[in-house]
């Protein structure tokens, strides 16, 4: 089992800086809510946790299928209820993938492994919140 | 009721960058697990998250109740499970405080109303994990 340890510092009003990975994060409230906008609010952090972590499975796994993808864009949409705790009401994932014949079926597979089986995100988050995915191929 | 939307793209092998609130966020898998390392891991931007989310909470009820805080610490610790889906097993928080004349009461207080009431972070990741905290004051 790995252990995972992250110190975090106030920075001005009500920001907090860390480091992670090697890499620093800040997050801080918008300036409509009190914060000076330093960083991305927390919340919206759960939503790039969920896109990096279906990411990479989604990426792990077609590179498995030998799924010829060549680019990959997600959108994510999320709806924050009025009320305290102020708790998303749904998180919807749109995989809009691109590539040479990929098959619909397949990546349908691979979205579906990730979002049930494997990432450790969606399977916290979706405890709390009902996670909807969809997936489309481009040109 | 408030909606968001972040587009993520694919960069290089399995890392994802997007805009929030004006910021550029990346996420990628460390080298070890076939990544470039090119930001932060998904999974600890939940972290981030709830670090973020209970220190806003926390700074707003303290200046709320007079405190005189002045500098704020937050130390956390998760522990990931083996199995799939790589959840945590737990999350631990400790938020260590520095001021004047600070109450060890209020500031538990303070605390405890972020977790149980107002942190939409920790609201969603307590239904999968568990989340506990401990309050100190420093010199």
């Amino acid at each position: 089992m790995k252990k995972t340890n992250i110190n975090a510092e106030l920075k001005g009003n009500m920001a907090f800086e860390m480091q992670i990975d090697g890499h620093t994060v800040i997050t801080d409230a918008t300036p409509e809510n009190g914060g000076n906008g330093l960083g991305p609010s927390p919340k919206a952090l759960l939503l790039a946790g969920l896109i990096g972590c279906s990411g990479i499975d989604v990426m792990t796994i077609t590179k498995k299928m030998r799924l010829e993808v060549e680019d990959v864009n997600v959108e994510v949409e999320a709806e924050t209820r009025d009320e305290d705790p102020k708790i998303y009401n749904y998180i919807k994932l749109i995989y809009k993938f691109k590539g040479n014949g990929l098959s619909y079926s397949k990546l349908e597979r691979a979205v579906k492994l990730s979002m049930e089986k494997y990432c450790g995100v969606a399977a916290m988050l979706n405890k709390a919140v009902p996670i909807t995915y969809e997936i489309k191929i481009g040109d």
